[in-house]
């Protein structure tokens, strides 16, 4: 059975001091002197205290609570990106409540209702499923990633750039025919980025092209049997023609290319691949394959310190809110290796 | 700016009720006629009122957070069960701190502490740092998966049954040799059984074998060394010998396969791979691997189950405790694919 909860009251009878000094000592430490502090640090482990944060959060309305909310776990890169965004508790000391919304959008809608309940004091958002400018009207500190953000703040990759960098390299190559896989993105998202700049860069060089945008399926298996699909259809096209493939992702990339190795028995001479994210998918395939690395951890660290920021200014005695929206953007590397000239 | 809050008066005076029938509205709505609650609900949504969770909290002491300790997020087990679990929120509304150690004890202890002081329901624990005994001291409910579990509840794969058919598997394709490479895994923790299988395997088929245990890396890069060394080895050592391996998990399996692919161009007849977890690596690996299935749909949905009821315990007037630690056991299911015959 749980013992009685040990007080202020309790603290101050067994160490002589006031309740005020006891008070000051878990609100401003610093103003008592190191010698005063030990004296009390001592008494909490003699009775040993246990902080009631509940109480706390009641008192200052600081939960350190941050809402996750992600599309799925099952591609690497929202895994990775999940793993980065935890690693900064050592940093900041916000614990983060985690959903993932597996394309159920009533759930997560209930879910963000939920964590609004609990007075979170912001959320980072990488699923697509509510507007940012629901999200905007929630009035609390967000940073969105990847998706839509006109009402929010943001942290993205510079996908225009990965866009333009992927295509150049697949024109390098001499290839017959470039061709772009992604899902039907809409324009208002910063991915819809990778499929301008692969457009620019094939006009301006004028390479005959062609975009596959299209459900791409929510689940390995779905997704396995749109790429199976489309490669038939890529391999009746394009016959005898050398073709510069960009996957929207480097999952998407690997199961191609195993489609491949597993047809012909090894990556066939017409074929360049290239990925996006720079995930550990693409490193760890059977032939590394070349991919538009995102810079995850950088992303994930810009997101916390953006978020950081607002939230800290609403703990100010007068808090001045954020005029516009803040949007980051984060340049994306190039990562040449062997599916690639 | 905030709003005020709409309290319990204003909702009482809205609807002409006592404040007692609005607080029976919260705390047992069907002690009201269904129209009342109809009157209630349509004033609430007019009032536009926000449920303060934490108050709540702190009338009835119900956080519903549950904590998630998980070691790492880049082995697909753990992304997989972390997502196996977060997505019974649908089942049960618990909602989930989550943190990943990635091998930083300290860090991981002085979360739990938080956790703690937070007043969290439960934890679900897959992470080796803190002993069970220590878990169990926290007099919170608990489950762990595939740990060291002597004094609290949990949830395991039958890890001895699957050493036995990943070895009987090997044993029948006519090995020379059979080699386990795995960690230094403790007697005392559910993974131990996978090399107990393998050991009681080959020692009553009389196979010579050969186990590898020792210190297989934190992140990608460093277990790739790790298995890239020992591939040198087992080559050198048993050249011209037929070669079963069973690798401790998918991750592992899938780099030794790349290594083999990349150094011969195709899996050389001399050698059988198995792997362990039955996770996404194995069947998205250029030639699938054949492994022993961890049902983690199951193990995930028996742990909150066995959660649920500690929990659900505790909120009774008269909780009664539970006796001894309850330990399920989930049988694994062999998956044959091409990586042994």
């Amino acid at each position: 059975m749980e013992k009685k909860n040990v007080t202020f009251d309790d603290i101050a009878k067994y160490t002589h001091f006031s309740k005020t000094t006891i008070s000051r000592y878990f609100n401003n430490p610093d103003s008592l002197t190191i010698k005063n502090q030990q004296i009390i640090a001592e008494a909490l482990e003699a009775l040993n205290y246990k902080e009631n944060k509940v109480a706390r959060i009641l008192a200052n309305g600081k939960t350190e609570f941050v809402g996750i909310i992600i599309p799925n776990l099952y591609l690497h890169y929202y895994s990775e990106m999940l793993n980065q965004i935890l690693s900064t508790y050592e940093t900041y000391g916000y614990k983060f409540l985690v959903f993932t919304g597996n394309g159920k959008k009533d759930i997560e809608r209930k879910y963000i209702q939920e964590l609004l309940a609990y007075k979170i004091e912001g959320m980072i958002v990488l699923s697509h499923t509510i507007s940012s400018q629901e999200l905007a009207s929630y009035n609390l500190p967000i940073v969105t990633i990847e998706r839509e953000d006109e009402y929010v703040c943001s942290v993205n990759t510079d996908n225009y750039m990965g866009g333009v960098q992927a295509t150049s390299l697949l024109a390098k190559s001499g290839c017959d025919v470039l061709i772009h896989i992604n899902s039907e993105v809409p324009e208002n998202t910063p991915t819809y980025g990778r499929i301008k700049g692969f457009q620019d860069i094939c006009r301006e060089k004028q390479i005959p092209h062609e975009l596959f945008l299209g459900n791409t399926g929510d689940t390995y298996e779905e997704s396995l049997q749109c790429i199976s699909q489309l490669l038939e259809i890529i391999e009746k096209k394009y016959p005898n023609q050398k073709k510069g493939i960009f996957m929207s992702n480097d999952t998407f990339a690997n199961m191609l290319l195993n489609l491949l190795l597993q047809k012909y028995g090894r990556l066939p001479d017409d074929y360049q691949i290239m990925g996006f994210d720079g995930s550990p998918a693409s490193r760890e395939a059977v032939i590394p394959i070349s991919t538009v690395g995102q810079q995850i951890d950088v992303i994930a660290k810009e997101a916390m310190e953006l978020l950081v920021m607002q939230m800290s200014e609403r703990k100010k005695r007068r808090p001045v809110p954020l005029g516009a929206p803040v949007h980051k953007t984060i340049t994306p590397i190039l990562i040449r290796r062997q599916t690639t000239i």
